[in-house]
């Protein structure tokens, strides 16, 4: 059984594209891996075989490029369902049991460009603000707010949910007729699923500061018509938050069913309902926190250094095509490290060696493991798709959150959030935003809500969670739906 | 009450110099700290004061230096037991409550060098091997192996303690009277201590591939009279053992009453033990491992990257006065992260902004919170104290350690181990070298030996807590000795 097909989920500018190889059989699945040899190829094409070549000339012809500025970044195998394989073993068995496993390759097309295109996502709505946009540092003029939307909003405008994204998503949350490639949180936002697009009206904000849309240090500086760079205003959380608000403006959105995020989207919905009382009935807050401790703070300082310290990061005026990639990947491979966890890792790679094609015998410090080869190939990934000034912004954004800020204490602040409802969800593995502090943001709600629901998760895959351990985070979610 | 003294730990080659500026009484105390503002200054001496020049002065004296050539590094407030006090307000209260209060800055001489000069230490011996020296992956000619040693030899020969270290100490564990410098396990090795030197012959081993006197990556190669570098055979934390037993055939020690280590030098006495059975009746290892799991291998792996990729590196051939300072700045940094504790941090830091004269009105990113600054005063106390190429070799080593690699599994290597005693010590907050770990071991050393005693500790400061919680580390460590 073999069929072939292929989307891409780029536009007038394309950077990267998805494509599905193969359904291999059992056999042909078996072959595949050992052609390919691993499951993430460290950023090189390593095969010359047909198999992998065959979606480079697929999109080549339907992006109208040549083969040579299109490079294999990444192959994942799935099963049936489309859900990632990562142990070896289960991929074996999957294929042995007949079980049709498909191989996601992910081609990055070499045109170096650190101001995504928003062409890309075709989805993209636009609020452009007419006139000035005060942030609690500063201020922007006529500032662009990016979101995207599912679902339908009702006659009396009150199905509306709100959502904040973590660091570095964009508004793609999920797959849309305008948009069928699939979104960072597929699996809970559609027709049918936790957050069911049929009852809800689903927004999702891409961040003030970020670079998939919404104004931020890579966008023009209508005043100085030049990038904004370093002098874009210091960012908060609230100044995100605020950005929504007026997007609801502009729809006419009073009040929400809810406003939700995870990780930083968590605080960000945490600074809407400090900000915004009485414009929305429930809060989600998923793996986040009311404040940034020290260690997450040391941790993101430290991947901001690693930026700032790569030569070609030029004081933020760094040239798109020769930006600082060599800090990136350090602290895209530091951000890996810190979202995941030591337990998952463990079970997943042991001490298993890297595969000898990915190793460099040049090179005595070089990929040795394959826990190694995973951190390189995800930063192979990151690279090119997120703009370093923005990272930096939005990275200490999160340190300065503290909702205290709103009221003295993380208690007295709560008072100022007029949720009927709210769920709370931690993951115990979580050790950048620990389960306590999903305790402590739960305790402080319960001292003047009554309904707030505190879901602790016995998951394994870290901060990450969220975004991988569905069979978890679905029901979880589901119920507050 | 005011006495100034100052001592030197540094010899023909000065790099670094301790010194007590004085003995505080309440009032100036209050008024050193005030004056200083922080008790970690950034690595930039911000006070021109007179307190906090007279070290300079003192040093320059006794050095033979201009004082421009040195650089305040570090102050530290110590109690009047010599234990450093971190928090302020309890500083506040030793003072008012009338103790003293000693104040320990350390000063950095602007000589860099990243070959730690062996005159340094008084008290290190040397033994040269006669011949070539058999590693697991290479071989070295006529290394050396340097050692401290505290105590004497009994008659019987059977009093002797073999102490391997982490990755980055000397042999230096304690002062001697050839050394009166502290060591870096002063409070567990002397007379009436924990290793009681009384009773005890300690014999602390500078790990093969370091910079501290015995043969590593820095040192001359006697085949091409050039330094080693890269050409410096892959290392491992078996060969650092071997080392140790030849120290001690030089010695005309057969067997000893205990081997012991912490960390890295864990893995060290395991490969010890695991070498060379009958050598030993005891067994201690502290904070250490079987064998290193991905989530120590990514992060030390990231470390390497960071000072890998520092283009002062220069693939291994730096020139000594101007190494990979950004890398070894950034990798010191992301070790600091991994060898604390989150909730040590929060106790210690919470969200304490940094004063303001470490604050860099030029740096938008630069330092603001207070964890912030004290990882960047741990980063400039690193910097030129350990040479690059050598951090690199025994960062390696430690990923590469696996017991098993002595039996097939972690359970059959054990059976190896001829100990009569064995003390496993592991720390609740330790997140490098989880508590899981430790347990692991334990459990594995108990099918084959009876009298295992396996302490849990609540220390909070992560794995660093056995040079720091003595408190709880003297007595676990004195009931087995």
């Amino acid at each position: 059984m073999f069929h072939h097909y292929f989307r891409s989920c780029c536009g007038t500018s394309p950077r990267y594209a998805y494509t599905f190889v193969s359904d291999c059989d059992s056999k042909s699945a078996t072959g595949c891996h050992s052609r390919r040899h691993s499951r993430h190829t460290g950023g090189r094409q390593r095969s010359r075989s047909s198999g992998v070549r065959r979606p480079l000339r697929y999109l080549s012809y339907h992006l109208g490029l040549e083969e040579k500025q299109m490079r294999l970044r990444y192959i994942e195998f799935l099963d049936e369902n489309g859900v990632r394989v990562f142990d070896l073993n289960a991929l074996y068995c999957l294929a042995h049991a007949g079980s049709p496993v498909m191989i996601l390759a992910k081609l990055r097309v070499e045109t170096r460009c650190y101001h995504m295109p928003n062409a890309c996502m075709h989805a993209l709505k636009k609020h452009i603000l007419n006139g000035s946009f005060d942030m609690r540092r500063g201020r922007l003029q006529s500032p662009t707010f990016a979101y995207e939307t599912w679902g339908r909003l009702n006659r009396d405008r009150d199905n509306a949910v709100l959502l904040f994204t973590g660091l570095s998503p964009s508004a793609h949350a999920a797959s849309s007729p305008d948009d069928p490639s699939t979104g960072w949180w597929e699996d809970v936002i559609g027709p049918g699923k936790p957050i069911d697009t049929n009852r809800f009206y689903v927004i999702c904000v891409n961040s003030l500061g970020s670079c998939f849309g919404s104004t931020g240090p890579s966008s023009i500086d209508p005043i100085t018509a030049r990038p904004y760079r370093l002098t874009f205003p210091v960012l908060t959380v609230e100044d995100i938050a605020n950005g929504g608000a007026h997007i609801l403006d502009n729809l006419g959105i009073d009040t929400l069913f809810a406003v939700a995020g995870a990780s930083m989207g968590g605080m960000t919905a945490l600074a809407f309902a400090l900000q915004f009382p009485g414009r929305y009935q429930g809060f989600v807050s998923i793996s986040s926190a009311a404040r940034s401790l020290p260690f997450s703070i040391a941790l993101r300082s430290l991947q901001r250094e690693m930026i700032r310290n790569d030569p070609a990061w030029l004081n933020g005026e760094y040239d798109v095509e020769h930006g600082p990639v060599s800090g990136m990947r350090l602290a895209r491979k530091l951000g890996m490290i810190s979202y995941r966890s030591a337990w998952e890792w463990e079970a997943r790679f042991g001490r298993e060696r890297a595969t000898i094609d990915v190793q460099d015998e040049d090179n005595p410090f070089g990929i040795d493991f394959e826990v190694e080869a995973y951190l390189e190939a995800h930063a192979n990934k990151f690279i090119g798709s997120f703009d370093p000034n923005c990272y930096l912004y939005l990275s200490r954004a999160m340190d300065l959150f503290d909702a205290s800020d709103w009221g003295g204490s993380t208690g007295a602040a709560m008072q100022r959030i007029t949720a009927e409802r709210v769920l709370i969800i931690g993951v115990e593995s979580d050790f950048l935003f620990p389960l306590q502090q999903q305790q402590e943001l739960a305790v402080a709600l319960r001292s003047c809500i009554s309904d707030v629901d505190f879901q602790r998760l016995p998951s394994l895959q870290g901060h990450d969670s969220f975004l991988v351990d569905m069979d978890r985070f679905r029901p979880a979610i589901a119920r507050f739906f």
